[in-house]
């Protein structure tokens, strides 16, 4: 081998070397990964982020992922003729769209994730939240579009988590296995229910007392309007949030995302990121980098 | 209470006794029942087929399910606006046919099964083939639908399991779960296949060293054309299974279904049952009976 | 098969499906059961009193029994020329009086029970309580018969169970035995002491935090005495029996049943039932209907 | 301390140093050890044999006890008016002295080892081979007590072991219990039958793959009537035994114990005895010193 | 064998027995034997105290040796020409000392005692405290020697413990090894730091809550100046040590061995001893006689 | 962060994802590593080697290390004024040499290395070769180093291999600790030998079954003299180097090492590898490259 060979090895065993602090110090930890419909965009940034978790996991990480799948979804029920609705961001579930999203989150989203995964060498699971009473729910009460609450909307089969069971995603954890789970729940006569995805991954997270919560989306991560132009924000507290929020700062899909991170903060994960998923190995450079590259969200 | 009452419960508790030696005999071991959509017809019947499961569960039976679901697919898939196309049997699976499929099994009928599991009692997993390595494939080979082999049909992604690693569905049985598989493959390139489930299960049997493989299916069992019209057939034997299938009084569907049961036996099954799905409590008649209900397939 | 026969079975399935839900509800509790001398009348009668047991340790049930024998021990003391003895209901046991003790209740009823118990199936183990520190017991004070305190009589070797060592009893229980003890106790320097075999069971539901103690006994369970004639007491509590042994009510071999079920109560023994072992299959009757048979002790 | 009772304790302290060796090589083993009812003759000595069990235990021996009782057994029957009647040296067992044997040996003899092991210190535990299949019997073929055949006597219920689970001896062992055992079978049917000690022992040291089988007897060990007088034998051969028997110099309550040790030899036990239970601490001299006390049985 | 041998054997095995009880009390238990360089004086006396070690290890007892050395590196320094110093008893431990100290605690005196172990029949294992952060130091602030503060003496690499890491002790012990241990710890940057032998012992001995802390020392014990001459103390207070402490009757070496005694116990350490190691035997006669023959050390 | 920073730390991640692939196919997997005197002379490669060892615990690899020291153990015998003296190329070791080379190689070699990869955060335990019967040996016999075999020359205390017993090894790797093996043996009375470092190395990966031996020297691998100069050989088989050993072109110290290769190969060992321990983190290029950089040898 050449010199130039030679030194372009050794700078890269650098690298691994450079990471093993990061490797001991998140050893055995839960990480769960929200991994959004949003950032599926490419095949190609796909395949990074599947390779950042299969590295996670060979290095000693367990990561639990959960995706969405909304606008599959929506896609879906287009082909089929049907017509999406939602009443303040919340898609209103009739029992032909329940049906619908659970083919296309189990049955589509789900089962490419996890193909991916096993490609890369993994030995992934895909559940749903309804297998052996993962997430247990309740449906959400109706919901008032605007300002006169006698126009409440039945939402139909949108549920909220109200207890996790996590002895099957604990079992394949430690087997080995990497978990992937559709955001879907059972209600209390076992039916299934559409949960939010960032929301399922918050209680998830809380209940695997995770070391992170990592919400991987389209944008860079949370912002906000300063004199002199949009600014990012690389670490924001909960105070912040309701600030921001208030003002409508932050507002759309990023409500739900920053909800789960304080949920989660608030039955103890130790850290909660918003980060970009379309940026090649996101994950990675998060995790093994004492900046971050997103927004954390803090207490 | 009065005496009525009573002797009618003590009838009951005779029931269990007589139960108990089959309990005894069975108690630990794998069964793997084939469970089709053919056999979903009616709520009740899927209840009562749900109920013996769980009930086996119960009992110290390992029970996994394995689902088909052809005429869920086809429906959906004349619902897209796409036709169902068929050689000699076997669905031509191009991947649009192999995504629809896929959404279906995994996503409408694996999944309503888990949630009437879980009802029940139980704490089922639903489970593609393709989580894991568990159903490993290979494309089939075209075939011929007629006389000239010119005519050869690739059948796309429709595949045959090569290796199945039964590790995640031992973990999960073991830990009190009833797993409830898809006939999903992985490709040697973990792209999934289309999998025959009657195939499927047998296969299944055979890795898992099953005490008892049973298909239940929408029909009595196996039948022949005697003199004196068409005979029910309790035992068969795998010569009989041969001259029968030459003289096309086995077809159709039952085909793949003899054939899962030679093929588990082959590999070491202890039993193999073909019995009628659409009767009431099947799966605990033929097993807590010594004369079973359906049709036996021995070597 | 014809039709009736058919239909037959199909109404055998149903019971084993009724009695789900009450095998899902005590799978991996301890039941202990008292079965005593007096309950073991008939051949019949005892073959369905094992039979149930042999149920119940089938469908992931713990049973535990601790049998009675006096009239037995009675019997062989005047088979030997020995008059038993008796002061307030206790019998005076002398050395001689406690190895004829021993010996049947050991080396006859309780093998007896044992055998039955293997022939039905189960791996059952027969054991006194003087077996590695099972049941530490001490003498009993002197017990005065009559109303002057001068006339109190020295009970000889009847003993109290003053501490229990259960993991002789959880080893065998959990490695799929049956454990039949005998109630007997070790003194303080380690001689047997004759126990009361209620009180045995009792105490030993207590230490095992058993789901049930059941007393099955020869008559229906409790009665009093109302202005319509003797009326069976479905379920009663601590104060009621309080009551009913003060007016005479509760009386005779009664009492140390009730006050077992007291006992264990207040060590946190889920329910107790004081039920009638005549009849056919009374342990089933009890365990898997909702009303069940005998009296229910409550605190 | 003044300096005689320092030299006497050193002097205690080597001994247990010279024990160590013996101690290693024997760390884990099964020595199944026959203690007769003969060698019980004093509580003296039988506090000895019981003690050096004790011992055995604590240094990392597994000790299994099988012990006799003819003598106590026929006593019993005397006491109940009853004549014990034998035909070769075997007992002839009716039902009635099957229920007398089974309660002396179980409640009475059984019962005072286990008090006695346990008084030491000890977790004894007393079984009957009649528990969960430990020893499986058939009855014993009609035996001819004179030369000519049709007076062949039918036994009863006398035994021959045709395989022992020792599951269950295995359990308490490892759970560090000490298991007593007392000998009787099971029959076809879970009836209970008499075994002779001897050969129970020497059964259940092949089936546990013993390291010793030690038969503790009321002679020193084994004898021959040489020219000089009766010549004590140290160690005899299968061979050599042959040939007393047949000159009728081992004869008589001999005869089971030499073949009891060649049963055990022949299926793998390491080494047999025959010592003198008489002598205090017998045990441990046979097993701590090279040259044992009593006489080796070998192939 | 004639009858004197036979007498002699007998009263070898009562020795066993006696034992017996101190067995059964302290199976399982740790024991921090500190085994110093003085006590290694003669080859007989060491290959005593190895023998009762391994006699302890073999009954069940967990034996931890730590053992010092502190003649042999300074007799080590002076061949290589360096001149050990010493401040109020301490050694000063320059980097050159530090490095002579650990080749010849490690590689001569730790590596002496594991070979005399194994030639024993034990397994024992050789560790340094800087071994897996076993003991976790800091260095000891400087030492004045007299009575102005402004001569106060750095030590260098002394270190005391502050943490103790015992899961490789355990993992050992239970795996059946002994574990020898040198007296060295790991600094801050994980350098190794000299600790002294006595204080390292008490302090694992409190972190294994053992049992008892043995120091096996080359004089008697503890002692002190009354009017009749000096008298041995064989039980002694921590309030009269420090009595004795101050009048400068306890000094020296002692000291340590009186604070690492205190320091155990005040941990929870069950029993603290002083003995003489240069008496046969010695670990054995304090541990199997009720009087011992050291000194007690209590709170 | 500005796009240079984030593009520098893609490329990061890159190097991780690319040795994903080198982590899964050796996780779980044994690799003996020899880490020579010669390879651990400046600070700065020691620290490469060791953290390159860390990693590679990390990632789920078990290194084992033997090391060396002849350079070491020869400098303090000069030190202490004793001549070092070698017969072809083995020391000759008196007692006095025995004691120094133990001192040096487990006081100071081992220990060095056990605190860098403390350091580094792993958990790195010491062991001699002596340490619970690990590495058995016998005496080599006389060697002759030139051509008349009157001459033979006793090497002393110079030992080979018989048995290994890999117990130890396997507990603490299992358990989470990083073995670090002093060359040094236990003779047939349990004296210390000293053994070549790489025939160790040799012998430990063929007992352990090791995926891989590893020799870091201080050469770039195997030469030969080619027409064109000394010519590097990245393959090489066992009959070439018979052949090279032959044409004294492997000699010297490089014997050894390509015979611990072999030896090491035909117990199964997958991989042999001898490499240049003074090239920055070796052991990772060497891992996790195709090519590797030093010579591999195969048989």
């Amino acid at each position: 081998m050449n010199v130039e060979v030679i030194d372009n090895l050794i700078s890269k065993a650098e690298v691994l070397i450079e990471a093993l602090p990061y490797m001991q110090a998140f050893s055995g930890k839960y990480f769960v990964i929200k991994y959004g419909g949003q950032a599926m965009v490419s095949d190609e940034l796909t395949a990074s982020v599947v390779a950042d978790i299969v590295l996670l996991k060979h290095i000693g990480i367990k990561p639990v992922l959960v995706h969405g799948g909304g606008k599959e979804v929506s896609a879906m029920m287009e082909k089929l003729g049907k017509k999406p609705r939602f009443v303040s961001g919340l898609r209103v579930t009739d029992d032909e769209t329940m049906e619908v999203a659970e083919m296309v989150l189990l049955g589509n989203v789900n089962s490419r994730i996890v193909n991916l995964l096993n490609r890369c060498g993994a030995r992934a699971v895909g559940l749903s939240g309804a297998d052996a009473g993962l997430f247990q729910a309740v449906r959400k009460a109706p919901v008032s579009p605007g300002a006169s609450p006698g126009e409440a909307v039945d939402l139909g089969r949108v549920g909220e988590i109200i207890r996790i069971d996590t002895a099957l995603i604990k079992i394949l954890s430690e087997s080995g296995y990497i978990p992937v789970v559709s955001p879907i729940g059972s209600g209390p006569s076992w039916e299934s229910l559409n949960i939010n995805a960032d929301h399922a991954a918050g209680e998830l997270a809380g209940a695997l007392q995770a070391e992170k919560l990592i919400i991987l989306t389209d944008v860079e991560g949370v912002y906000r309007q300063a004199q002199e132009g949009l600014k990012f924000i690389s670490r924001i507290t909960e105070k912040e949030i309701r600030g921001l929020v208030a003002e409508g700062q932050i507002n759309g899909g990023m409500i739900p995302k920053v909800e789960a991170c304080l949920k989660a903060l608030n039955k103890g994960v130790g850290r909660t990121h918003i980060i970009d998923g379309r940026r090649a190995h996101a994950l990675i450079l998060e995790i093994f980098t004492d900046a971050g590259i997103g927004t954390m969200v803090t207490l």
